[in-house]
């Protein structure tokens, strides 16, 4: 008998932190483990090889006319970090009150395991299940995702055959009110690097003279943004899709209120673009966001220096229609026109991603052109997701970017369909990370029932 | 015989890093070796407890009539990071093309052990020289003397006896343009701590709602200079003293031009407030400087968050007749009125120091009250340092703070006599800090003449 919990505490023991060269062995360790498991449920385990973290691709093949699903998930997880923050290990899966703790145990692991749980117990009870099933699982998922594109385009022969993609790497307001996420962020990050004299100096026996580092980069940085919030860059909104009135609609439906997503912040206010709601802000609109500042000394007591350099790591929330390229472009050349002469600065650049948006079917007033199929696996999905949770889920857009999503829709020309799972209070990306295990259950079932709909009808 | 050269890599080798806890050891060691030294050529040695760290206090007593000099000092060091561009070991004194590179060479160790072999050699020769010499060594000067203003209190009545303070910790332009500092710049000190959510937060899922410590972090920061470099705090420029054409007229006998002061400091252009050169600016002109700045990731890579909270440093060099206190109120205010609502601050007060001149005989055109010891001492230094070095000396203030020189003329009313003695390429609070021999060599027979020269004539 598949026992998921118990799985899910093997993974999380592999400190699979893809962004960090030193976490070489957990990666490995991961990967092993996620490959293992699906060859002991009877799937073909196929490590694919790429220039930083090896994909597992696990096929269960079957009769062409048989639909085809594909299940994605990652093994790598976020850096730990604020570690002294972390109450109980990161990598010591430990289950308090019914949540199971541990760095990557709600992205991407728990949900992750969700999915091998359902095809391992379903598969258990009808071993002729007529379904074809992929598992594509990637370990660079936390740094953007460098090898996927190259291995969509080598294997897009065989996975442009499938009927859609399945999985759940987004996020839902409460157990009580699950989402299936329609749209993603898109993502475009840099490094700025100031540089002013060639050396630390004294701030005595030269302050007063040169503009300091630290100066010209929190210059830089306060002239991003206008007062009200909204990013200050030429063109930065300029192709951001309008929101279509369903959109908003269901968005009216979420329980949650401002004032208790903003006291779950802990926040003194909010600080939204004038005419958004926070939840739709977080949704419809692009952002500009300091992830890390340094520069000069940050240790105990006082050091009256003048710092040669400081950095800041800069991030942009991309929404549909906008192209990271293009954001690039104009987000360099606001610094280029910006930046004072007295000091040198470099870019470099981090990882990009394409935002998403899946219209459901019968929503939108120009409804695109869908497989059925994808429709079928919608329609059981709603009908499962109000029986299993008892309640209909909402369609909603979310903040959060899955890149590899526009990824495969531009190489495979295959839609998603994102079944949030991961709570508010999982604390992703944050010290303390857990993922709920009553939802972990009910996202079994839930899956069970969406695999075996659409193969049954066949 | 005492070898100047060999005591002062004895006195590098102590790691006494005050601001440090770490470093307790080297402090002691350093302390004992200053002790142990004066002890040597005949002093009575006292070591005063302090809540930190011990002055030493030593004294040659002689007749009342005796003038009677005070020799400050500090055995302290700054820390030593960023230790990667070290070419050197910080605290492994070494000799290299006549200059001895380690932490403290410049500040102070080395100009310290100037007058102390001035003062060895000059009583061995001399035995019974009427000269009545106290030194007073601190150990907190780097962290800005806090147990200092207690210790002068205490002893008050005796050191108030003496005539005037004779010192080496102010900064020549080169080997041959000796200046007599006459004045140097006070300071304000504090970091400032902004904190938005109550935690970490994933830049995806809840970036466009709430302001970004570190963006109200540099928009504060952004806010405190006019674009021309001047400080813009109301207030802030009110009690500067006028510059006197004297000390405009000192300063034009600089050999230093501003373009090879440019390319010393490797800065592709200065930024100073209109109608002061550099050379002015760092002198006449308070600054509001940032040392440090820091929050969120800092890593490799990538981590898409945003940061619970972020911290600044700053520093005000002040000049006479501002008073920290009131700058420091005058700071905050700015900072209380301008910290946007949604983020909390904190303030965390770090050391102050009150800005102090002294005009040498015979140049101002408003002459202040002066003993006529200091002034005979003055005489002796301009002829001593025209012969040894070649060339008379400036008399010019300077941009950086010995903030207890103020505290003396507070508390004992006393002048002091700055022979400035290290090199802009000393590296002071850099990396590979060192300390030029040649002046080392020379400054003791200064120091021996002045010392020689106040006593002769009594």
């Amino acid at each position: 008998m598949f026992d998921p919990v118990e799985k899910l505490k093997e993974f999380i023991r592999h400190p699979s932190v893809s962004t960090d060269p030193s976490f070489k062995a957990g990666m490995a360790g991961a990967k092993d483990f996620v490959a293992g498991i699906l060859a002991s449920i009877g799937f073909e385990v196929e490590v694919v090889n790429t220039d930083m973290h090896p994909l597992v691709l696990a096929r269960r093949q079957g009769r062409p006319e048989w639909p085809h699903v594909i299940i994605y998930g990652h093994y790598d997880v976020q850096p730990v970090d604020p570690v002294a923050l972390w109450k109980t290990k990161p990598f010591e899966p430990t289950e308090i009150d019914g949540r199971l703790y541990g760095r990557g145990a709600a992205d991407n692991k728990g949900p992750l395991m969700v999915h091998i749980a359902a095809v391992a117990q379903l598969l258990e009870r009808n071993p002729k299940l007529p379904l074809r099933i992929t598992f594509m699982i990637e370990g660079e998922e936390e740094m953007g995702s460098p090898s996927f594109p190259a291995f969509l385009d080598r294997y897009k022969e065989e996975l442009a055959q499938a009927d859609f993609v399945f999985l759940s790497d987004t996020g839902i307001p409460s157990e009580n009110q699950v989402v299936v996420t329609c749209g993603l962020r898109g993502l475009m990050l840099f490094d700025l690097e100031v540089t002013g004299s060639r050396g630390d100096l004294h701030s005595g026996l030269h302050g007063g003279v040169i503009r300091n580092p630290i100066q010209a980069i929190a210059e830089l940085c306060a002239s991003l943004h206008h007062a009200d919030g909204r990013v200050n860059i030429p063109g930065f909104y300029e192709d951001v899709l309008e929101v279509e009135p369903w959109e908003r609609q269901e968005l009216a439906k979420l329980d949650t209120s401002e004032e208790q997503y903003r006291q779950f912040l802990g926040v003194p206010s909010f600080h939204t673009p004038p005419g958004f709601t926070p939840f739709e802000a977080v949704r419809f609109l692009p952002t500009l966001e300091f992830n890390g500042i340094g520069g000069g000394y940050q240790g105990e007591g006082t050091k009256t220096v003048i710092p040669s350099k400081a950095f800041v790591k800069i991030s942009c929330r991309l929404v549909p229609n906008q192209d990271p390229r293009r954001i690039r472009e104009r987000v360099y050349q606001a610094i280029a026109d910006r930046m004072p002469k007295d000091v040198t600065y470099r870019l470099v650049d981090q990882h990009q991603g394409i935002p998403y948006i899946v219209v459901p079917p019968g929503r939108s007033n120009t409804p695109p052109d869908q497989s059925p199929i994808l429709a079928r696996a919608f329609g059981a999905l709603d009908a499962s997701v109000a029986e299993v949770f008892g309640r209909q889920p909402l369609y909603l857009r979310e903040g959060g970017s899955v890149p590899i999503i526009a990824d495969i829709k531009r190489v495979l020309r295959l839609d998603s369909m994102m079944l949030g799972l991961f709570l508010p209070e999982d604390n992703l990306h944050a010290p303390n990370e857990s993922f709920n295990l009553r939802v972990m259950r009910k996202g079994i079932e839930v899956s069970q029932r969406v695999l075996a709909a659409v193969a049954a009808d066949k």
